[in-house]
């Protein structure tokens, strides 16, 4: 049986996007938000979007948390140790926080296209050193645009998914992989996840210069490397 | 009419694919090494699958040097800045670099699979520092493993090319796609080239662990954006 999945910052577009993508998966998704009322709205836009059926409620950040054990940050990187540092006493162990964010230059005033850096090596480490002991961290989706995401069609994207834990990135991968288009990629431990974020920096600046809405695909492994098609 | 090509470092794998594919194509190469006997051994196996009518032909280093003014960089990074210094008076103004160099780790005896922090940057934004003023720089050809050069076929794999000069990357660009295969990108300014160094340490991670020869192709541009098909 799925996992009840809570998308934090689910109101934001990549968070959206991600969770439409999902309920239309028929995945049971809470969307959080700072703000519950705006959390809910989001919920019923997907719903317009994937079916009255579909399984989508929204929530405050930490209401989402409680009812779910496997939670996506999609939060713009200014908020993201405040959130994780407010989330800590709700995390239960065996719980999987899948981390998406990209720090950004643009989140203390500089470009988008540049990444600040982290003391640990990616914002995913940093989130590791965030959440209690018993709590898996997966790096995952930053190379997915939210344009993309919240487009029609396919998604011609892989995700590289990076972490410590080897069931919880498997669980991730299976995830990853609901969505149309997207060949999930084991990228081995967490601490790549700086590349996953760099990677992001670097499409921005093509978008930026090229004005696409662009995405990786890796070449040349195994069928056996990609989960999804 | 197409600039000589210099491809110091020309006897490892990565710069002896390179020289392979552009005299496929019908450009003049020279290999560089710190041996000229070496040089010309390497030069004398690509005639065999070039075809005898090749234009390529084997030097020491500097000597390369002096009858090229497009440069290839594809020495292991341990060699990056001391061959540079030894280069610097060979340098002629107009003369283009082109940066393939990966810092990984394996330079001080670390992993594969992870980069060294370079104090500028990146060993492209180093070698920049390196060459005389009225020299370019160019990152590029870094996510092209030598394993897909050396094989044979199209190269299933994108170059993305980053340099201050915006004429030295258009010569680049050309230069890529001329590899069967290959689209070249405008990636941007040179700082980008620490981008591309860090993924060549996650393919190579990839490659290791899924028993691949792995690339990168970039999804979603305009077909403007790419060079070559």
């Amino acid at each position: 049986m799925s996992r009840t999945i809570a998308v934090l910052g689910g109101t934001g577009p990549e968070g959206f996007g991600l969770a439409v993508r999902w309920a239309l998966a028929g995945e049971t998704v809470i969307i959080g938000s700072r703000d519950a009322k705006r959390a809910q709205e989001a919920a019923d836009k997907i719903r317009q979007r994937a079916g009255a059926n579909a399984n989508v409620s929204g929530r405050e950040n930490l209401a989402a948390c409680a009812l779910a054990d496997l939670l996506v940050l999609t939060i713009p990187f200014e908020g993201h140790a405040t959130l994780l540092k407010q989330l800590k006493p709700a995390l239960r162990p065996g719980s999987i926080v899948v981390d998406a964010t990209v720090p950004l230059a643009a989140s203390v005033g500089g470009r988008v296209s540049r990444t600040l850096g982290i003391w640990q090596g990616s914002a995913a480490q940093q989130t590791a050193e965030l959440v209690p002991s018993g709590v898996s961290v997966v790096a995952g989706f930053q190379n997915v645009g939210a344009d993309i995401l919240n487009a029609e069609g396919p998604v011609d994207c892989d995700v590289i998914v990076c972490s410590d834990d080897i069931e919880a990135g498997k669980t991730v991968r299976t995830l990853a992989a609901k969505i149309p288009g997207v060949r999930a990629i084991d990228g081995g431990k967490l601490e790549n996840a700086r590349i996953l974020e760099h990677i992001t920096a670097l499409l921005i600046g093509l978008n930026l210069r090229h004005k696409g809405h662009s995405g990786i695909r890796i070449t040349g492994l195994p069928p056996g490397a990609y989960a999804g098609q």
